[in-house]
């Protein structure tokens, strides 16, 4: 292979070939002559730029929404444009490499990091990293985009092993790395800390090198995640460039290289790709950058603005009549001491932050009043206290907006919850405000889903707000008057209970393992096709506005489809609609989900306003994994097209006949006689090799009857091991003639 | 190892020594100098005798129920008693070997060969499997119980491979297997066709060679399932003794041991223990035998008598009245046909077949009319007519009796069902006689669970009459009139729809693999924990009495607890209630379903008869299978043992508080710090390390804090690869330091 700085490598030792392969310190590369230092730094929704180990006292950034928030948007166009604004600041601060964004498919609600990750749904979750390292990299700074791959659970996150299989890996937990792979280029891929089938991330071959590597085409670096690496030299074998933090365990890398255990070729391979990271990912290359800190507070805002999801809104309570004498009352810690970003990692140090109550405040004035409502420790006397208070307030008040959420201790990096419910404190206060009114509006506050069965009928309206950066507030308050329209959706299912959820008996796992065993049915795809009741499905958030579907066309093309519709916006205002495609398949071979979202469109309409959609579906919107044909596979057939605002709300719906694509099945000696009866060519052999035989019994080959189809399902191997006489070796001497004939047809 | 036969052994050639690990031909075991050929056939609900390979021409023997039927007994000692009969009958018919009992355990419904399965749950299996080898056994012939192990379907069950993790096999699949092994001894194991993770059966060191022989002390002959051999060398190698049937490839067995790669004495234990077996399982040694064949019809129609349940029976509208003017239509083609058998290789061609209309008229003689009301193969025209006809003597008629199930067509060896609904015609039937009365009462025909949640409503009673044998049409006459009182008791959960089952989305899998997700989740595992809505619970079923349960006492013993609890029959008549104690766990580290069946007793009582019952739970009633130690565990704390009459009719509770048993856990590498600091030993270890560390960080390690639980979680070597400076290999040194100071305090 050869490499772009054959120059530079060629002059360097094998020790300071050893010693690129891991950090220098907590922060950055090691620097050798003519490679220099290259610093990373945490920051999938803003910086943190940070001196040690720390996860306070960075140093101040903006805090865009987190990927809960700002995924909720379906707005790759704006995640794009935050992803450039992080790239900006990513320059000011010095940053070459920005540690984000996190993509991996929320597995189960509980698991603590989920505000960081996107979506149960692949799709959804690598259109927003493409946007986001899209956006990263426009600045000349390099994404990472992680954990590459199947970390969905912090409990034991850096020795679980992750016990799935090949189909379910390529379906769920892979595409949205592979779409970024090979649509964004990252200049780095974070592997994860937990072990798949055994293997870590860190040193799994099949991983880094025949996914990342070879299906895909990545050729940037692969990073660990901080502490993932367990056998230094077997993660360089695997092909991880760079492990982090410091420099641990180079000796034993210098060592294999000097014994020839490691190849130095590989040294050499790993040099290249960090001397190249280099390059592409460069803080100070386009030369010092100011950062305007109010317009990307702007653009925090328009963030925000599109995150929150209108889950319910009995007889239109929202928006909020903003100008009438009407009084408001406002409740809950939340809306005066916002939760605006996860815990960990991220946590980044806001340049400012806006509070609901404070931007309610500035819409209303004094028709607004205040009271906390609970604390978020649960400290029962004084709770009992501020309910109290709030009840009274909420009495004398037209409204009452209620601010409730998970408070930070209830979610974080490095545990996982262990209960979907809102804290009792909260839903206590509800409870006792719904005893003096009905006029409620709940707006959440929380990273990952939790549960509202119980007490959603005690609210008129539900604003989930999820966690919405440093300019939530001022979003949330102009949503909750109307001064902007909500628009998003649900990028994950929102399940009646716990014990509903799809990986329920199988999370977090325990002794070191956890078994994937819903398989593909993660999510909407499990709900659905199970038909198990949700409280809020895939893809759903109401509007202030209503939009209809008309006039679907689906049309085949040479491989996949294309589909058109139009959305009408038929209300009175101005609002966002996000049109979702799902494909449906019944006759395929492989059991498949009920359907999956196959594509997505965010359309702005103004009130009367039309827009036609044509979405191109390509060849994976119909094709699922083939483990026996080791390829993307599409049974010919008719395949239907839903249309419509979720994944329980479908209003169009066509069909679409396509042809067989993908590597072709061929007969082995484990296909069934059936299976070789019906083959065209496998028949021909097959029939006459039977009449040969020397002692050839007569079998009962009719499928109308028990005994046939028991027949018809013996694989050749094993019927020729029942048949007297028959030598050693036949079926494959029979699977060897089906070859030959097979080539001859062609 | 010493041979028991080393004089016969010794004198055979390495040909005669390949020859006998397999048969001879189809269903006897090849003859050497010195070993007997051995006949084996299927039977393990009465003897299938054939002189070729076909299902039908069997020589008459008497159809007791098969294991659907029978397993419904919850009766051991009725099920021993058919064991024996089975045994007299093999030695009649010169059988050395019956193969049988099946005790797969029933994951999906689909499982075209549940019928010859007794139920999900393993202690009900081993139970029956236990007693019916016992009975065989007492005959002086062997008894061959299969399929070892994981044969959960019939899909592509010689090739498919079963990816299933081991505690699950070890809680689940396997128990029943070991409870045959260790208290029944059977002559011999038969292997099953499927792979596990990837290793056929006929080939699985670990499964013949660790668990069945090693753990489970067997030292009987391993047969394969007829055909279940792909490489014949690796299976004598693994532990298979005889390869069935006929014997190509012996060659391939000679030639292995010729050269060395097979060593000769692995053959002579296989000889050795044919050998045994020819003297264990001999149907001539105890002389010839003459079956009483009324006398085993009459044990046929015990056995059918104590099989069914009454699922429903609203206002108590059975038993019907025997004596009075009350006309009573008989409607169904199953009243005059009954199916009582399955469909495969289980087919006995009985020795008589009581039908239900010929029972039901010999009670009420004319007072009784017959419509068959549908056809087997729903031939929509004659269904018509056949309804119609129906619904005209429902109309004349004080009660119908409507005969419902699965014609044969519907559920075979060889092939699964993809519905569980009963025919269409046959709800339509329904229907229509429940537009002219009410008073209807169904009985059901079927080897597997049919759905009943969408016509239950219909009828006003439900007796589950799965398959009986040749004596269950007299068996149900007697049930319907009272003159028997329902006994029988679910096996296996009745779900409200397919979508529901706990393997719905992993069954029967594709391209050549299942994925056991739902792990030990199985039947009311599932269902019980996850809250999941069933038709009818395991464990249910109805009697014309009713019963009380109290005076509950749970005693600790060393290992395990004593339980004491007394059944009052309270009811005007006699009858027998199945008291079933679960065991609960909310403590253990490991994740456990809600309750798991533990013991079970059936009482037979007279009115106003009360039996106290005491059982004895040993620590296995309590254990989990642990990966990380190896071995079955019981985690120290509370348990709590509820019993009653199902899975949700659990009438009394208790708690035992036991001590921790089995292997210990010891720290390792991967143990985390927050584990290495709670351990007294590790915790004193690792702070000494600590503070000597060249460049020791101070890490916040409170508990209370986010930041604080995610350090915690570290596991201990990752951490140290994070801490710049620290030794490589200080991790190691730390376990070893620790493993030094456990030493010492023993």
């Amino acid at each position: 292979m050869s490499l772009r700085h054959d120059d530079v490598i060629s002059k360097l030792s094998l020790e300071q070939k050893a010693a690129l392969t891991s950090g220098a310190d907590f922060w950055s590369s090691t620097e050798v002559p003519g490679i220099r230092r290259i610093t990373m730094n945490d920051g999938p929704h803003g910086l943190r730029v940070v001196d040690d180990i720390g996860i306070h006292g960075a140093k101040p950034a903006t805090c865009f929404p987190p990927a809960v928030g700002l995924g909720s948007t379906w707005n790759p166009a704006l995640q794009r444009e935050v992803g450039q604004a992080i790239g900006r600041e990513a320059r000011a601060l010095g940053v070459d490499v920005v540690l984000g964004p996190g993509i991996n498919i929320k597995r189960s609600p509980l698991c603590g990091r989920n505000f960081e990750y996107v979506s149960e749904d692949p799709l959804v979750a690598g259109a927003f990293g493409q946007a986001l390292v899209e956006g990263i990299q426009s600045e000349g700074v390099g994404a990472s985009v992680k954990h590459f791959a199947a970390n969905n659970q912090e409990t034991d996150r850096m020795h679980v092993s992750v016990q799935v299989d090949e189909r379910t890996l390529r379906e769920i937990y892979l595409p949205a790395f592979e779409r970024v792979v090979k649509n964004a280029a990252p200049a780095t891929v974070m592997c994860s800390y937990n072990r798949i089938n055994g293997v870590y991330s860190a040193q799994n071959e099949w991983l880094l090198g025949d996914v990342l590597r070879t299906d895909w085409g990545f050729d940037g670096v692969v990073v660990s995640d901080w502490g993932a690496v367990v056998d230094r030299v077997a993660s360089v074998q695997a092909g991880l460039d760079l492990k982090m933090p410091t420099s641990s365990g180079d000796e034993a890398v210098l060592a294999a290289a000097q014994s020839g255990e490691l190849p130095e070729a590989v040294l050499d391979q790993v040099a290249d790709r960090i001397a190249t990271l280099a390059e592409r990912a460069d803080a100070s290359a386009r030369g010092p950058v100011e950062i305007d800190v109010d317009a990307h507070h702007e653009l925090a805002l328009r963030a925000a603005l599109e995150g929150p999801v209108l889950l319910k809104n009995e007889n239109g309570a929202l928006p909020l009549p903003e100008r009438s004498s009407m009084r408001i009352a406002v409740v809950g810690e939340f809306a005066r001491t916002p939760r605006f970003q996860g815990a960990g990692s991220s946590q980044v140090n806001p340049t400012r932050v806006d509070t609901p109550l404070d931007a309610l405040t500035g819409i209303i004035g004094d028709r607004l009043s205040f009271a906390p409502g609970f604390t978020f420790d649960g400290d029962a006397a004084a709770d009992a206290e501020l309910a109290a208070e709030a009840r009274t307030l909420a009495q004398a008040s037209d409204w009452t907006v209620l601010f409730l959420g998970l408070p930070e201790s209830y979610e974080s990096e490095g545990f996982d919850r262990t209960s979907i419910e809102l804290p009792q404190n909260q839903l206590a206060l509800l409870e006792s405000v719904s005893t003096v009114t009905r006029r409620i509006v709940v707006v959440l506050s929380n990273g990952s889903v939790v549960e509202t069965e119980s007490w959603a009928s005690r609210a008129r309206a539900i604003l989930e707000g999820w966690l919405l950066g440093q300019a939530g507030g001022e979003a949330i308050a102009r949503l909750l008057f109307g001064r902007a329209n909500p628009s998003g959706r649900l990028t994950e299912s929102i399940p009646l209970k716990l014990e509903s959820t799809p990986s329920y008996i199988n999370f977090p796992g325990g002794e070191g393992e956890v078994v994937y065993g819903e398989r593909i049915y993660v999510g909407y795809r499990y709900y659905d096709t199970r038909g198990v009741a949700v409280s809020f499905p895939f893809g759903h958030g109401l509007s202030y506005t209503e939009f209809e579907y008309s006039g679907l066309s689906v049309e085949p093309r040479e491989v996949g489809a294309s589909v058109t519709f139009t959305v009408t916006n038929v209300g009175d205002v101005a609002g966002a609609e996000v049109a979702q495609l799902y494909r449906s398949d019944r006759h395929s071979a492989a059991d498949r989900p009920a359907h999956e979202l196959v594509a997505f469109r965010k359309v702005f309409l103004e009130p009367g306003q039309s827009e036609t959609v044509t979405v191109e579906l390509d060849e994976r919107a119909f094709a699922y994994w083939s483990i026996l044909r080791h390829g993307w596979v599409v049974d010919a057939g008719l395949f239907t097209i839903e249309v419509g605002s979720s994944s329980r709300d479908l209003r169009l719906a066509g069909e679409v006949q396509l042809g067989a694509l993908g590597p072709a099945l061929k007969l082995t000696v484990f296909s069934s006689i059936g299976e070789w009866l019906a083959d065209p060519v496998g028949g021909q052999v097959l029939q006459g090799a039977l009449a040969q035989l020397p002692d050839a019994h007569t079998f009962q080959l009719d499928p109308a009857t028990n005994e046939g189809r028991m027949f018809a399902a013996i694989p050749l191997g094993h019927l020729l091991t029942m048949v007297p006489g028959a030598p050693a070796g036949v079926a494959e001497q029979l699977v060897g003639a089906y070859e030959r004939a097979l080539a001859t047809q062609r």
